[in-house]
């Protein structure tokens, strides 16, 4: 096949395409198979989306089991066995052992229906329509979720204000701002010109604002402030969880409890459409049909998710993130400083940056690039995309980590040499090459 | 399994559940069946989008082989085989032959990611915010889409104003109203204080607002409209589309091309995750990643959606369509009059509704539930949940056909002849049951 | 002085000079004079401000007074004999003596002021946000009030999206539309799209948007309407009151009771900047301080206020502005269809339109500008400013009455009969000049 | 008269008669006469509009004058004489020597009208809806200015959801922020969510904020910042101008130039209702009649203003405020250590405020309570009405001004003392009783 079909046919807006010009035929584990049989080496999986590898055939097997035996496929939100067995297996095996209490809500099959259903719910039950959200975030693209996300060119596109949001800073972003104290003083201020939300929403590592993580204190601390300004506390763990940062949720290291929990991504176990919006039970106001949506009931993702789940416990998923991650931290924290002593990286279990930010633009354009060459699929992330994030999959096995991981050596080596070595001259990196 | 699993642990927002109070396991073309092997004939046909039955072998034996190759399921907007075929396929056996030169632009999973995305587009095309829409419509729960969805529960429960809309009447709602003409006046008129739109969203048939056609006319008159005032003409084929109204497209039969068409629902082949946005070239004007979303490359929909079209041009689907419509016309025709001569019925293709609106409150309600007594599953839609909504699956054989119409029939004569005795006499006919 | 003064130093947002480019000097009764002494008839009145005509000599006498015993000017909320004795008067010579019984909320100086705090009051007592406005109504140019307002211009020079408000058409804009059931439908129907609206607001006879008068059956129907749906109704009186149509409000003739009455203009006596929100006790929400404005308590308006009210009443302006515009209505129908038998005009009291809406554009700013060169001040109103608006003030003696219109008669027999004549052969007429 | 007029037959929202529940009937200089003839000090000053004395004879006289001669009282925005002098006057003594170049625009009667217009302005010019504003402002109550004013009663009064406008931080609410830094931070920032703004307003001493300064610094840094971000200054003069901060405008000890000034409230004199925008001339967009009012051409106020500015020059009343202004600090350095070495107080020119913030809710109330039982009209500002303002006329003879600071040092040490004294044994202070 030529790429012509889609340069014809497709719609400008395709963007991923553009950075991979090559088509993809199959995946299996942390690869990506182009029609010619090329592998590469993922460490973009699916925006977050496929945790437990490609074609993971225990999930795999689930699915072709089920439709070989004609299970219902799509249920609305009937009652099914797919749907039930998901639900129990979660109550039981995810959110009984961490002691949380959530009615499970199905909002559509992307996390954006998950992030719009978790407004309608903090809105309903606080009566307000001001949520607060943290610069950086994002949290999808459908009107109401774009009013959160803070990514300007996709806000500008929309072509209306988005309203009824107002942005905060994120702990990471001014050195001596105390960011608990100035949304404190905000909320408590009655000449703030914000007006009382019903909410807060945040990641707890922002995946595409450039791997930006609050502390765990600060994740104590803003639950706090939730309960005394009596607004909501929703955790976005649509990127984040699934074990990706080394917990099932990402907020569990802060030792809270949030009141609306959104995930997607992940839970469809080999990247079918799944998401839902965990409630606690007292915030659980939608009237029947108040919010709904076609796909809410796509049963296959049901069948995956609760394979995943099992897959995920009984292969320790979990606890091999946390040992994977250590492995990244390692290598990055050996190998980068050679580069240059002022390279900033962080991340948390298996999801990484490497931020670029300081050098010329193009830097992380050029990296990826050369990753790219070298046959690792990696995005960037962050303010202009200047950081470079590593999000293998949590099964990656280690050599194919290590081989990732020297590839990424490698292309950061070679363009941010030649961007210091510019810097020092005041002469042009050659990177005037476009690799939007 | 018993219901208490989802009483206990899903959200109390779920909806249809609580219409049909059993726990489905499978289905097979026309037909739901339940955890006990109980078969219900399905004229809900998952809200339009099992048109070509549940599990289709054809359909489902291509998603099985596709999984059992290690086939790419997650692909974002990259380039893959799958996604390649389905445009080509699509390109060259429905676009083309209609003499329709469209992008095609994958925005998501779902029916309200494609009614977002084309909001987008048409207000950034013309650098205007207003859009309108028909009262009645119904276009997704997202807050963009929600804004043109009319119906109030799902408005009021949003907790937010919904802005940057502006209904215009249906033409079936008012004796004497010329609707073209009203649409014409008010943005004609500079003192109108409608804002000049930068598009139009309407369906050709209405689906939950309760089967409201218009006329091949007035889709001619509204295309012109659109011309004379510089709007963009937006179908919403969602539930419409692939074949439901006897057409591929529902517009079809008015001989218009508009300029962008919003599809979902069927696309998918068998309940799989899929919309798209057909955007004419010199509308595309989104640039790479303004509008994106995690599962807009669901490659098993690309496979069930290209192996749907396959199926339904080598099976003639849509002039079975068109046949078995005819059956179902000359059925009601022959029956509901003998129940009510002013027993009100109207539809198009497969897509039927009875009007109860003339009657109590309850009466719909109370032919649903007797009909999922006898092992139908159909639902409501329009003002008040009062009309009784007849989709069956496109491929369901004559005789289940015929089954299930006679359900319908009984149901309906039952509870009609006691509702119009109660009328004559005043008396409250016995349907204070409620089944909400 | 020169005109260049302005020409250099004034914004370019200035209007009306550009109509009637002399510098006005002085003023008296009916009369408004230019700095070279040269007298024009006003039948433009301040846009309705000085219906007892400039410098009324019995109200201006109390202002004098007033100031020369260094009364208080300036006052904000606080109590004051000026406002006291404004109060009282009112309530004992105005609101009692027709049974009302409102509270008076002082917004600030001028109409847009007291169609906010409407807004305010409505919005608050009833907890909704969305409020229904008829197409044609002006009501102010501040954001709150130009949501309501309907001149395209106006709206789109603001730079954002107008929300809250839906317009429903005027009963005189379409035959065969009968808007009470329109207005009925929309907000009975639970699929209609229009948010259940706090209030709705017109003004009985529009002024701005070309003199259309609902009939007095309308009010009543409109009122009975506002009780079904539980909506304040709010009568913009700022032109129509204050004796315009030859009753103190313009509502009395329908014999109904608003919810909230909002008045300006005339109210300031001799163009004194006042507004005021008549409010039922019950519907009195505002809590101190949510609504104000520095000069709410413009002390000279009140003084000027009472003198009006004595003024009218003592001279039996109301009875006065009945005959008159008597005499307004046998003149035009004894003299326009001479002109053209198809020549539309209508009004009520003394608020007259002429509508040249059916020849060619530019049609009726021909007649102004005659009007304008035979010594009379007339403005336009309408769609594309095509109804020419006699608006003379009330205290006019019946000899310059009578000139004024000889002048209107004679403008526009000249325009109308090329109009006419043009328009019967084909030929454009010689109006192709810009007198915008 | 009694104040059961105003009780039985006023709103429930008039606001400052609950402080000073007494009937004024006139007023002199620096002195409110009630109906019984007991002169107060007035150190509110009709809220800033006093600045040259009730009454001021030179100013009145002028009025008198015009009304004798029948001059033009309502002028719409026609040529007249009134205004064609007032705004010759302002371009030749105020805007020239300053170096100003701006185009006068007439917006309405009032503050907010100018901040409407401003708004409408810089929305159009730029193309952008989104306009920041500091956290602490008043900008008036009309929902466009309401959106930008931040007191959190009225914006929630309101009704609906107030959008367009981003608040930033006052460089006097965070120790450690720099807020200037912040503001560049999200405007800067590609993923702040902050959308580019049109405009900045601010006023360079909050009134109603509390009396909040920022430095001569901040002025030039914001202007820079407006230059880099393609975004307009707006100042808001409405407070401040008219000399009340010993400057004509505050921003002159800036040394900036704003795109657009607003001035209302002193510029009519003696508390005629007046107000401008004053625009640069590349940004003076708006078409003729895009913006409007009834009031915008009082002509009283164009007699009073230029008067007011021929007496301010004559009278030296900027140099006098600039005298005064010493006085008052001095003596409130002098005083206020002694009763509390904590007790912050700030001001310019001849507006002060002294913070009781520190001390329990209802310290600023006593105070001011107190000050009225003594004969001192003085009101708060600021969070939660916290700060004490002193605002007497700028022509406030110095014995005057010495007995009403004397009035407010008693007021302040009784009240003060006593919340000290219970603070220091946790005891409640006897300030229960309510003044709100």
């Amino acid at each position: 096949m030529e790429t012509t079909v889609f340069e014809e046919f497709e719609s400008n807006v395709r963007s991923y395409c553009r950075k991979y010009p090559v088509i993809f035929s199959k995946a299996k584990g942390s690869l990506l198979i182009d029609q010619n049989g090329i592998e590469y080496i993922d460490f973009l999986c699916g925006a977050g989306s496929c945790n437990y590898g490609h074609n993971n055939d225990y999930i795999k097997e689930k699915v072709i089991e089920y439709l070989q035996s004609d299970g219902l496929v799509h249920g609305l939100d009937m009652y099914s066995i797919a749907k039930g067995e998901f639900i129990q297996f979660m109550q039981k095996n995810i959110l009984q052992p961490r002691g949380l209490n959530y009615k499970v809500l199905f909002p559509g099959p992307t996390g954006t229906n998950a992030v719009e259903a978790a407004l309608k719910i903090a809105r309903k039950a606080k009566g307000r329509s001001n949520v607060l959200a943290l610069m950086g975030g994002f949290h999808g693209m459908t009107l109401g979720a774009l009013a959160l996300t803070t990514e300007r060119s996709a806000r500008e596109a929309c072509g209306v204000a988005l309203g009824n949001v107002t942005h905060v800073p994120h702990p990471t972003m001014m050195k001596n701002l105390d960011t608990i104290e100035y949304i404190d003083m905000i909320l408590s201020d009655d000449h703030s010109g914000v007006d009382k939300p019903a909410a807060i929403i945040l990641e707890s590592v922002q995946g595409e604002g450039g791997i930006n993580i609050v502390s765990d204190q600060w994740l104590r601390d803003i639950r706090a402030l939730c309960d005394k300004h009596d607004m909501l506390l929703i955790l976005d763990e649509i990127q984040t969880g699934c074990g990706r940062t080394g917990a099932f949720f990402s907020f569990e290291r802060g030792g809270i409890v949030p009141d609306i929990v959104v995930m997607a991504k992940s839970l469809g176990g080999i990247g079918m459409p799944c998401s839902i919006a965990l409630v606690k039970p007292e915030y659980d106001v939608l009237a029947p049909g108040e919010h709904n949506g076609t796909f809410r009931g796509f049963q296959l993702s049901f069948v995956a998710g609760k394979a995943a789940l099992e897959f995920m416990l009984r292969e320790h998923v979990i606890e091999e993130t946390v040992r994977k991650g250590k492995i990244v931290q390692d290598y990055l924290a050996a190998n980068l400083p050679l580069i240059d002593p002022d390279l900033n990286f962080r991340g948390l279990g298996l999801m990484w940056g490497i931020d670029c930010g300081a050098y010329p633009a193009g830097t992380a354009q050029q990296i990826r690039h050369l990753c790219f060459e070298n046959r690792l699929i990696i995005e960037l992330s962050g303010r202009e995309d200047s950081v470079v994030k590593l999000m293998p999959a949590l099964t990656t096995d280690d050599a194919t980590l290590m081989q990732g991981l020297e590839i990424v050596r490698n292309a950061v080596t070679q363009v941010i040499t030649a961007a210091v070595a510019s810097q020092a001259t005041g002469e042009e990196p050659d990177n005037n090459k476009s690799f939007a």
